[in-house]
């Protein structure tokens, strides 16, 4: 999107207007393969900006419609669709998403179970993709989904945020300390100590903490991938 | 907040305006105890609504700053912090937050090691606070600090989210293809059963998959917390 300075000018007087946007994931068989695939539903533009292509359901923020309430009705209202699990997922407010005015989308996402996805309805301008095989959709949707995707894929395996509050080097205890103050709970010593040193993702250095007369504790680092701070396929765009 | 009708119909003309706030966590050591806590800084506000209350720093969003960008100024200005991990945590839209018009605040959250909360200013109207001892907030700011709280509960456990795409009977080697699915590879099968089996969030049923002639395999059902329906503090008001 090339603009002008004067668009860029006249878009910097008006305030950001606001959208609610919904990725909704479902498992369904491939025609061609028995190995179920993740699809999403998409609903297609009839008019300009991006007319004909596709794009994720959704529409402006009503001004007495909490966000989730927005998010459902629009859901329901293209897919027919009323998914047990809806969830906000993001919301993307960089500065060129729109060729005309500034939209802040906040994004919501279903996951969707088999029998509830059998339910869906699809019609001329609403169809489901295979999530991993998208042509370009309108304004960054593409970049929407692989967010969703990369968020789902985060899910299911395990996290590590422990490490964002420590310093380079610690050692177990003060692991074990983060755990207790986030969990809110005191834990076993022997057992997180047995249970950390099973982590792949931790390594003994040969530093020991300063100040500690008797046996000084052994100092541990992080080598893990910095998970927090790859935002995934956001990192470059913000 | 009771509002007259009045109120509620010139609200309703608005558009919702858009604000930007951070939480930012760290440890530290009490004063009372050797255990370190989890601290946050808040900003005294100087004026209505809820004048001389502390909130979370932030305020609104100019037009030609990308959201992680406001939230980074203004963690700046308010605290002279510049963390190594600032991510957004979930956009608030409540119908209302604000006595005057609907706001809708976009939240960022922060994870602050050690020597970079060490670097923190602190001023009359910027102090830190233990995230377990809050007094009343200003706006729904309480309730702000309690899902970052439970969402960097969240995050240090493991989280399952497979079950969401599933329906309630099923076999293991339908979860090993949920998880296929969203990793996007595919994982050995024993290995995968013999994980899966050790987990104590599944159970196996007396029922078996129907249409398979030779050896039909058995069916479970998910039995841990339903984390991804439950969105902790945000379960109530939405």
């Amino acid at each position: 999107m090339n603009m002008s300075s004067a668009n860029v000018s006249e878009r910097a007087q008006q305030p950001p207007a606001l959208a609610i946007s919904t990725v909704i994931f479902a498992l369904r068989p491939d025609s061609e393969r028995t190995r179920p695939t993740l699809w999403l539903p998409l609903v297609r533009r009839t008019r300009q900006p991006f007319r004909d292509l596709w794009a994720l359901p959704g529409g402006p923020l009503s001004a007495t419609e909490s966000l989730q309430d927005a998010a459902a009705r629009n859901l329901q209202e293209t897919t027919g669709l009323q998914p047990s699990y809806l969830e906000q997922l993001y919301a993307f407010g960089g500065l060129d998403r729109s060729p005309s005015q500034r939209v802040v989308s906040i994004v919501y996402w279903a996951l969707v179970k088999p029998d509830e996805a059998a339910l869906a309805r699809e019609t001329e301008n609403v169809r489901w993709f295979r999530a991993d095989r998208l042509d370009k959709l309108a304004f960054d949707h593409n970049l929407i989904v692989d967010y969703g995707l990369w968020r789902l894929r985060n899910k299911v395996e395990y996290g590590s945020i422990a490490y964002d509050l420590l310093g380079d080097r610690f050692t177990l205890a003060q692991v074990r300390e983060v755990y207790e103050a986030v969990l809110g709970r005191t834990l076993d010593p022997a057992n997180f100590r047995r249970h950390l040193r099973a982590t792949p993702d931790i390594e003994a250095t040969d530093e020991y903490l300063q100040g500690v007369r008797h046996r000084p504790p052994r100092l541990y680092r992080y080598t893990g991938a910095a998970a927090q701070r790859n935002n995934g396929p956001l990192s470059q765009s913000g």
